[in-house]
């Protein structure tokens, strides 16, 4: 595809007009200010659009989107505990199989091209995905409650068999991380078995940190340290982490994740609707972590919207500190573009430049709501909405174009889904 | 016109399915869950689609939306003072005018069939809404720097002007409202005039309240109150009053609210964005007070999108407060509709009943976001986006339906806004 006359976000993040970017294979293969000799194929009028990295939701879990609207208003330990846990206990990998396709429809509306799941029912959110063509990043949740080896407990096995299985299949659209659910969710035993085993295997750990207080103050309590020096004394972070919320993070932990070149995840939505907090990114920007931007699952948020994210992100810091000046647009877009991808392991990805995976959303400026031209880069993070979002397209393939999926009906999908939830509703007898 | 067959949210905000809807004039004429015999007219299928009151952005200042992007990461002070008054000082009517084209425009693609707006250059904010049949509760902004009598002011006498041109105008669409600009922006003896002139003329007071802390406590400081009840003691909330911001208010002006049933316009975003705060929706609801939701400006915002807004407005106390179980749904959507009509003075608005204006928006039940369906009310609130909005009735006639306005030409619009600013900016020498 070639991409013609269109306005796009440069690899620093800064506007170009008039150009032309030419897609080959799963590749952006040119970009300039003139139309190129080589044929690229199906012509892209880009007069009043903007074409940039798709966006990365970098902390999700796809299948509890069958869970949209069930479990409202309660606190996360009461909404884990007496709403979703019973819920998560009826699904299965046909019904994750829906509800993850339902999520991937969401986000490829939203122009999010890629994703970082941590669920379970692993065959069946991979088959999603396969047969979505979306990018994913996908990990198997552990939790443990008595000290079974690590290589005997369950789901331990499940996402080593699914690292086997999937990482780095459809050409490389696939990549599967470790994850522990989260330091009060697991035994030390498991920790450090987790840490030692993940120690040099090249795979991501991704991991629910310090999202609530609560959380954070118990796991002082026991054992006399914060939850990511509990991870850093196991070893866990001696693999490139992921860990999503942060919120309740100490300074000292900020400097453990500079030591170690941890991402952040952050879900401004989902931590403000669980009454979790907010997650202090101006500071953890400040000291150079890699903070990437999170929708959490649609059963917190309520929605995969990453454009109602970035927005959230850029203004939530300002309000909080009573600081207009801080988080630029150019940060913010960042955040859920590129800083996603690095913190998925996809060092080609999340730019516009020569050479990188074509993953990309087209925005339409000619909305209402997109004009004036003052600033493209402000209207995109202060003014767009995933209604703007014209295409989507994952490794040079257009999944999603104009209010149509290539490859998803969403009204077949929506109608598995309410059929799914009404069965569970009927077997929990709720 | 008659909704067949749709799901609407009641006058009571609650959930019903199969129902038909009949629109005579300008009214809501049956409501009823079977088909009525009156021929309504063209007939609206209302398969996967919920019905909902119009939703009422109860403070924006439309012409500015030519700001948009122009005056960026600025706390309120210097936002104001060395971006938007010099560009303002090079508006006109005709300037106004398509910048308020624009703005509700993009107003009506997220469902608003009401706005009530505080600025200046009077004839051409109203001859967009009278052109693009909103409807619209209007006021002439009031400042002062000295002690010129109230009368001879000359912003007064276009505020006096307008409401006697155009207040109950355009078959009620069009009111007008009263203004003081602030506290801050105006002089005790017009702020005393101003009260004594409103007094019992029946007219709403539409002000700027204790929006940063700066301004609360300068005033304190000058006069020894709170700005809520230096206007409480110049008779100011003899009349009705609408509110906006008040992120600093102290329980002694909460109660001083309720002994005046005034309003509240309460502004998410801009509050956040410019750095001010978050007003503490939450009491003033238990307080009783009528709480409405407006986007503010384009020019702080950056977007009129009051369905982000009522996200914001749903979410935002939960997490500044550390408690998820407050401010409901139906509370929320409420704000947005009911008690923007209440706080506009419109009682037969912002509810589906019958004998009410049809006043009224339709969103799109069958998009990824909104499946499934365990709780229509939550998926509104926490889950839908202005993508959702497939049609938007105002006054019985139908002027935004699948992305297509009866009376605006978007990228006409557009294109001279852009123009404008082009020679603001020139002319500003910027």
């Amino acid at each position: 595809m070639l991409f013609k006359n269109i306005t796009l976000i440069d690899e620093n993040f800064e506007v170009k007009s008039n150009m032309y970017v030419g897609v080959f294979s799963d590749r952006i293969d040119y970009i300039g200010e003139t139309e190129p000799e080589k044929d690229y194929g199906e012509a892209y009028d880009g007069s009043r659009k903007v074409l940039l990295p798709g966006f990365v939701n970098a902390h999700t879990h796809s299948p509890m989107t069958l869970l949209r609207g069930y479990a409202e208003n309660l606190p996360l330990d009461r909404w884990l505990n007496e709403k979703v846990f019973p819920f998560e206990d009826r699904l299965n990998c046909e019904r994750a199989y829906y509800g993850t396709m339902l999520s991937i429809a969401e986000m490829l509306a939203c122009g999010t091209t890629s994703f970082s799941d941590m669920y379970f029912f692993t065959d069946g959110v991979m088959k999603a995905a396969i047969d979505a063509k979306a990018k994913l990043n996908y990990s198997r949740s552990i939790v443990s409650f008595d000290d079974t080896p690590l290589l005997e407990n369950e789901r331990v096995k499940e996402g080593i068999c699914a690292a086997e299985k999937y990482h780095n299949t459809e050409n490389g659209r696939i990549k599967v991380d470790m994850c522990l659910h989260a330091e009060y969710t697991n035994t030390l035993k498991t920790i450090e078995e987790f840490g030692e085993y993940t120690k040099g295997r090249g795979l991501i750990n991704h991991i629910h940190l310090s999202e609530t207080k609560l959380e954070h103050e118990n796991c002082k309590q026991k054992y006399g340290k914060t939850p990511a020096r509990l991870f850093y004394d196991a070893g866990v972070m001696d693999s490139p982490c992921l860990f999503a919320h942060c919120v309740w993070i100490e300074d000292s932990d900020i400097e453990l994740f500079k030591e170690k070149g941890a991402s952040v995840a952050h879900c401004s939505a989902s931590n403000l609707k669980l009454g979790s907090g907010v997650c202090d990114t101006y500071k953890l920007m400040q000291n150079g972590i890699n903070v990437a931007i999170g929708t959490d699952s649609a059963s917190s948020n309520n929605s995969l919207d990453i454009i109602k994210e970035m927005y959230l992100a850029a203004i939530l810091p300002k309000g909080i500190q009573g600081r207009a000046d801080i988080v630029s647009p150019a940060e913010v877009l960042k955040m859920a573009t590129r800083n996603g991808a690095l913190a998925q392991g996809r060092e080609d990805c999340g730019l516009i430049k020569e050479g990188f995976k074509a993953d990309l959303c087209v925005i339409d400026l000619n909305k209402a709501n997109m004009y004036p031209d003052f600033d493209v880069l402000n209207n995109l993070v202060y003014s767009a909405s995933k209604a703007d979002v014209v295409l989507t397209m994952v490794d040079g393939e257009v999944l999603y174009k104009d209010g149509e999926y290539k490859y998803i009906d969403v009204e077949k999908i929506g109608f598995e889904c309410n059929r799914i939830v009404g069965e569970v509703v009927k077997e929990l007898g709720v």
